[in-house]
């Protein structure tokens, strides 16, 4: 199995836990995004959408963060990263979306260039973009793990999971623009919890190859 | 079984195909967002994240269009919206993807809405961003499903499915905000055998109790 990342990119940071939560054996492929390496014809051949993270697993390649995590799901299902009974995988899986599908795509890389270069919004303009769209979506995270009884340890009972792989990631990326993080008790608290297992610690950016 | 929706909502949409598709018995609750029914007191106890769509379904409330699909999928798997494999399941999740993270979060209501309030963007900026992202987004699910073999009559194989749910709402609101269709031939001819289907057409927002 060969992971295509890059270490800043959130999306592959939530593959390299899920990846080391699994226990698989797999090979880092750098990307440069800085580099625009995503863009050349070999990645585009494997990957017309021209992203990472992409993983090659048995000659096939995969796209898309959580398609890709169900597709471990399945095809290596211990330890299990969503719960057996259905409202509760629903429930896991409505966290990871708030975080895929409610902050992520506001906040990446193609959305704060089009800010500069098709709105001419400056530096300062693009990162309070940033945090807000940080704020309202943690916000949203944060209400949705503290009124309910299924949140332990971690954000769905006491072994981490699907949920918490798309939370430690998005941490980081406030922590990286300096959004304040007191409104968010329960999210802090899980993200130590997260942090102190290697599964997390060892797939963030800082540490990986090809970190500049 | 309810479904919280608003005729214009595009997640809401998707999952009007899907009951259709499955043929499960429901109940459609409109949600008024242009009154902001969404953000009252009753229907907050609900759903924190004051959004739509949410699935009533045994007295639990569930958010998220693609956590409502999956669990739909497990607790009524026929007629399957997924195909069997893990590698295709993976595709479908993945199409879905593009649509669910990587156009739709760019041009829903509370975004357009900060580009006006906070960014001081007029309508035609407003009208720009959006298609930028249709054009974007929808050029993408062209190659996907365009350089595919498993794409069919429909986005994977002869049958209506996932990707299918996702894709036809997304056409809807590129057609409603005038954005051109001509380089998506494959879109086009898909978009077109999906409306030829009860299933779909039935769950277009102009047919929708509370379209006005």
């Amino acid at each position: 199995m060969k992971l295509y990342t890059y270490f800043r990119s959130s999306a592959a940071f939530r593959l390299r836990i899920v990846l080391n939560l699994k226990g698989l054996d797999h090979e880092l492929v750098p990307i440069s995004l800085l580099n625009s390496e995503q863009l050349t014809e070999s990645y585009k051949a494997m990957n017309p959408q021209g992203l990472v993270p992409m993983l090659e697993d048995e000659g096939q390649h995969l796209t898309q963060s959580l398609a890709i995590c169900e597709y471990l799901e399945e095809t290596h299902p211990e330890p299990a990263l969503l719960p057996k009974p259905p409202i509760e995988r629903a429930r896991v899986r409505a966290i990871a979306l708030v975080i895929a599908c409610e902050i992520h795509p506001l906040n990446n890389l193609r959305v704060l260039k089009h800010l500069k270069n098709a709105l001419q919004q400056d530096e300062d303009a693009r990162n309070a973009w940033y945090r807000h769209w940080i704020a309202e979506g943690l916000g949203q995270v944060e209400t949705l793990l503290s009124t309910n009884p299924w949140t332990g340890r971690f954000c769905h009972g006491d072994s981490p999971g699907l949920a918490d792989a798309f939370l430690i990631p998005q941490v980081a990326n406030a922590v990286r623009y300096q959004c304040p993080l007191d409104a968010y008790p329960t999210i802090r608290r899980i993200n130590d919890e997260c942090l102190a297992l290697p599964a997390f610690a060892k797939a963030q950016p800082h540490l990986q190859p090809d970190a500049i």
